[in-house]
């Protein structure tokens, strides 16, 4: 099937580009002598992480109980719960995931980490355990030193567990300006020390797991990271692209639209918000929610749940309705969540229809 | 079951809060004479559909072909798709549609109705349209006087349809503030001279429709509108309380979540842009993305897509991990649209567990 027989609005995704997105990464991973633990937050799609495991990865990375569930249709052995997991219903599950893969969860605290160990303890499995350290999100993860070394503490007495290492996420860091390398030095002294601090104290990590789209060339540079979570990479997306990790060639996955009214001066797309979501780019103030191909003018600066508002330099000529429209987005992993299912894409024919089973997976 | 056995996030609905918010609104109707065609997309619950038909609803609005066919489980006979229809799949579902159900869809352009005419008139359907004006938010409509009237002739002059009346979206009005009176009284001039022309040259519409939740109980005072098509009114939320139309009594929908990490004058609750979407207040520069109830001085101020990050001023004392928090959204449409189910509520115990079926419909 020709792209253009595709009802609108649908995400696309050219194949080659993101096979080329997977290998390269892989390759850059081993080279370096990273584990490579992608975030599958970005796909939500087995087939798609039964793909990276293939190329290498040594295992996958998930943000919910209800994705951990989802994704051990890739043939997954080892998952990474990126989340402070929180309550009987969700642990109970995780318990029944455990008994197919290996579960480890990132933990900032022992009131997270209790209820996790009499769950495992409880359903007679192991579950393993990151400490999760604040390298400058201020999102979860405490304090790198003694804070950090209070946690690991705490963990390792925890029945039904075991204490693997020590994960962080550098989402602050949102490229490699001048200023995403001065932070990013701040970064490497802070990661060689809590985890020199942690050693000095008799607690080697086994596994230290950062990393992001965003730095992800720059993985290699902090001192002590064995193993990377990028989830973005495999599409990338505006943000990746402003961020410098990579070009618009390399944006592998594109929103298919539809012109449906034409005004002077603007035209009106068959998706807004509830297509595309209503994020804005993460390093810009620009307010504009994706990049029309073809198209360099124009401003897709508005919308609502299903318009999005163009602006057009050349008048309204340039488009007629019915006239179809690939926009690239600002942060794919969110417009993924919105859409039941994406295609795949090459030389313009269709050739993959995935299901994204790990859509809308909020517990 | 109570509230606190749900897993988070969930949506929950105060069944007492909807039920007046639809009372007061089909009265309001009533006692007007208004015809209330109540937008679905707010609820995107073809059981909610029904209980508007049953307190007095004239027919639904929906915005894609999709919601339609969801929406026809409500037993619904009279359709508005508030939408400019383009594409022949959409098209020829909508057609199955219209055998079921009265059809109108509001367009645009003749470039729009020439395809909904023939592929009614294919499928041996009749579909009614509106035509839609531009009343200032400039999103989709033309412009009212001559556009406006040489829109409505050649709408007569297709086969397979019948030409209604006129729609307009007075969206760009967000309160009724001394600002949001004076864009009314523009709009109260620009709606009477617009059907007003129309009437003078031989065209009386049977169908003037408008309305919006944040103009709700202005809607009568429009000159010729008789139909509204309020969507949020039925659960309101913060950007209603902000337009003025309702207070944050009237607010049925809250998203409960829980608390997953506690640091220094800051929490993380398990819902960020995945739970609630990433929309920002319509018409606030305050960057919240919700009100955490019974916790007045905390601040919503940011959201990665399964984290929100929540300020405190009392510092960390006042929240525990695994506390359950309830938040009333910016936006409930586009959070009702990430959710699978949603559960009913009367005094903290849950009653209804609703499907959120028009969920994900983007076609």
């Amino acid at each position: 099937m020709h792209i253009s027989e595709l009802d609108t609005p649908a995400i696309l995704i050219d194949l080659d580009i993101m096979e080329r997105n997977l290998q390269r990464t892989a390759e850059y991973a081993r080279t370096h002598g990273l584990r490579l633990r992608p975030h599958t937050k970005t796909h939500k799609i087995p087939a798609l992480g039964r793909q990276q495991l293939e190329l290498g990865a040594a295992g996958l990375s998930v943000a919910k109980t209800t994705e951990a569930e989802v994704m051990l249709c890739s043939g997954v052995r080892d998952l990474l719960v990126a989340y402070p997991v929180v309550g009987r219903q969700k642990l109970e599950r995780l318990c029944q995931v455990a008994r197919k893969a290996d579960v480890t969860i990132a933990v900032d605290s022992l009131a997270v980490a209790r209820p996790i160990a009499e769950a495992a303890q409880a359903a007679g499995v192991e579950i393993g355990l990151l400490a999760e350290m604040d390298a400058g999100l201020h999102r979860v993860g405490v304090l790198p030193g003694n804070d950090l070394l209070t946690l690991v503490q705490g963990l390792v007495r925890l029945p039904a567990v075991r204490w693997k290492g020590v994960a962080f996420y550098p989402g602050h860091i949102k490229d490699t300006s001048e200023t995403g390398l001065a932070e990013l030095d701040v970064l490497r002294r802070l990661v060689a020390e809590a985890i020199g601090h942690l050693r000095k104290n008799g607690f080697a990590p086994e596994i230290v797991s950062g990393g992001s789209t965003p730095l992800l060339w720059e993985s290699h540079t902090v001192p002590e990271v064995n193993e990377i979570r990028p989830g973005t990479y495999i599409f990338n997306d505006r943000n990746t692209v402003l961020s410098g990790a990579c070009t618009r060639e390399d944006c592998a996955a594109t929103i298919m639209t539809t012109v449906v009214s034409v005004a002077p001066g603007r035209v009106i797309i068959d998706g807004g918000s509830k297509t595309f979501s209503s994020d804005r780019l993460s390093n810009s103030t620009e307010v504009t929610f994706g990049e029309i191909e073809g198209h360099p003018g124009s401003s897709f600066h508005k919308m609502n749940e299903e318009h999005g508002f163009v602006k057009l330099p050349n008048g309204p000529g340039e488009f007629n309705i019915g006239d179809r429209v690939r926009v690239i987005p600002n942060h794919i992993c969110v417009a993924m969540n919105l859409h039941e299912q994406v295609y795949g894409i090459r030389g313009g024919r269709v050739v993959e229809t995935w299901r994204v089973e790990g859509r809308g997976k909020l517990q």
